[in-house]
């Protein structure tokens, strides 16, 4: 098995998730991980803190990048457009590795425990984009409301983004998606999307 | 301690929350919790699974209730207008026992397992409504934006429905949360709304 990438990590990463799927996410340990990538145990530790690790180090980037956009999103703009900005510079963490995310994705969806810490982050990254619109002066309400349907937005949009067959970019269906939003929001029904596969 | 209500399930929620409250949800057991009801720990038994489930009994009929005001919404309604009937439905549920839903919330609060229960309860009732769109003849994601939407209006306004202070119903609090997201979704600042103390 050749290299995937020449980093550690990107290896360590590639062979836990094959490994995932192959075998189970519960079934498989971190020595196999650092045998699979041609790696010690002790170089997996240094990059990742246990096996579920893997598989949500980049929430943290994230938030903070979503986060930051929101911040500096010019004063006068309405939580929605505020949020829209982070829902973009979010999209450009989404631009190679789909084939990862979307075999993530099948490990997650197969295990409880999984879709839980899942839950969890997206709840994290909601309350961070509430607190934020609130120190942006929006009413306690609204920003709650506007923080769910900006993560709804990314779910969604995120979902279409690891569908089998789709090639469009985040950013696009990240669009489409506040689009929809908006239109649901106006009580219309939104036009029908086309599917995407 | 006088009997709260006659009933042994009600009398086994309210001697469960005052122990969560008091010791904590951890330190609680099942027999502690049938000896302050005056009951057996057999009784308990025959009305909750287990001492996590008397939190969150009421979730089952919370999504029935919500579902199938929105199944049987007109035809021609929107999504959201068919939400809004689940919303006003879910909302009758909210009339009495205010105290036990704050209660309820500060044990949640303090635990990081049933805070982990209480977004799953909330992902399954997003997936159902969600669902029942679908069937409706939404599209795929105008039917997860919709969901999303809804259920983030259910939980806004429950959270100022449990407020210190706040004595408004939960019908008109979902009302406000509603037109919220509406000129949220707009583009709209919304227009702030008075603090619930």
């Amino acid at each position: 098995m050749g290299r995937w990438e020449p980093d550690a990590r990107g290896r360590l990463a590639k062979a836990a998730l094959e490994l995932y799927g192959e075998r189970g996410y519960e079934q498989t340990t971190v020595a196999e991980i650092a045998k699979r990538a041609g790696l010690t145990e002790r170089t997996f530790f240094r990059h990742y803190a246990d096996k579920r690790e893997v598989l949500f180090a980049g929430s943290g980037e994230l938030e903070d990048l979503f986060v930051r956009a929101v911040t500096g999103a010019p004063e006068s703009a309405p939580p929605l457009d505020a949020l829209s900005l982070g829902l973009y510079a979010a999209a450009e963490l989404f631009t190679d590795r789909r084939d990862f995310a979307r075999a993530r994705h099948a490990v997650i969806t197969a295990n409880a425990e999984l879709q839980e810490r899942e839950l969890i982050k997206l709840a994290s990254l909601t309350s961070s984009l509430a607190a934020t619109l609130r120190r942006r002066g929006a009413p306690e309400t609204t920003a709650s409301l506007a923080a769910e349907a900006g993560v709804a937005v990314f779910k969604v949009a995120f979902e279409r983004w690891i569908a089998p067959g789709e090639e469009r970019l985040m950013a696009e269906l990240t669009r489409e998606s506040l689009d929809e939003l908006k239109a649901v929001a106006s009580g219309g029904q939104a036009v029908p999307v086309e599917p995407a596969d």
